[in-house]
């Protein structure tokens, strides 16, 4: 069974453990801590060198980092990628948007504020507007799409939702006020009723 | 004929001319400058929402943004994209890990430092050496990467290569020394080999 080296409260990690789920792929969890440094120790780093979860392990030693990736590996061929090759462009589109435009602000955002020890916040917290407008230009970019779409790629539910959806349904964890992107709040409460969805919360 | 929205010196959108040059696609480019405002137009603003080039615009006026979705869009079924399920998630993995970890800290330190106005810079310079750390972890990564591998996805020139080729080739515009990276300037060389490769300068 392949082992998804990850941390509970990552929103990347949680983006695997929705598709994985939603596929019926069962997957190990080996679970590292979001602040004791393992994911830096010399044998992490000789499975990944970028010293990043989430961290998909086969059982043939193959490793597999970036979570997008993983979605794509884990889900091609199935429902959730577009069978067409403009969905499946858009889905790319989405899925790089996410991890450019929306994660650096929206996730590290939540990271500090809802996860950091004070006195390390203390050190970044000048940084809070910055993360709070550039996440909220993404919150925006979102709202533009889905007041004429209910999905993000192929017009249907795919790994571009699902990318999407693993920090936005938390983003109030970094202080944004999902309240004020109503498309945004529609197509979350979309996404949660899919069959086989679970939350950030669940294990395996 | 497809429309490329584009900037000449972008490496971003380098990677598309590029991609589009080897496979043989005709494509119209648009110029915009730099500094001229002219990507954040209502206008422009209709095509892409997120306000970036490069764009592709097909004859129907479909846009696709993201310089990495329009490469998987171009490439898709061609030799530059690996023709088997690992190999295609390693090119996504090493794309991902271009936007995430690369472009931010190379491509932006290439524009605050070489293309950027003097008093605009000076507002940015505390950030130069963040830049300069986090860029060479990347580099770092590609020459652990190149010292057992000759390209990045796949054991063939791909989309992969192209996509980290675009910034690191021109890293020196930002400060950072590649004499360093004795792996990743064998590579440089070799990516620049392939045929009919055409350096950033190159128009149409």
């Amino acid at each position: 069974m392949p082992v998804l080296h990850q941390m509970q409260e990552s929103g990347n990690c949680y983006k695997v453990r929705l598709v994985a789920r939603q596929l019926g792929i069962p997957v190990t969890l080996r679970n590292y801590g979001l602040h004791d440094g393992t994911t830096r120790t010399p044998a992490f780093l000789a499975k990944n060198p970028n010293g990043r979860v989430p961290l998909l392990e086969l059982e043939d030693g193959r490793t597999l980092p970036e979570s997008d990736a993983i979605l794509w590996y884990l889900a091609e061929g199935s429902a959730l990628v577009p069978a067409d090759r403009w969905g499946r462009a858009e889905a790319l589109q989405w899925m790089f948007f996410e991890q450019y435009s929306h994660e650096p602000y929206v996730a590290v955002a939540r990271f500090w504020l809802a996860f950091a020890p004070k006195e390390r916040l203390d050190e970044k917290r000048h940084l809070v507007p910055e993360w709070h407008a550039r996440g909220n230009a993404a919150l925006g970019v979102m709202e533009t799409h889905l007041r004429r779409h209910d999905w993000f790629a192929g017009g249907a539910y795919s790994i571009a939702d699902i990318a999407l959806y693993g920090y936005t349904h938390c983003a109030a964890d970094g202080g944004f006020d999902l309240g004020a992107y109503p498309a945004v709040g529609a197509w979350l409460r979309r996404v949660a009723a899919q069959p086989g969805h679970v939350p950030l919360e669940a294990t395996w």
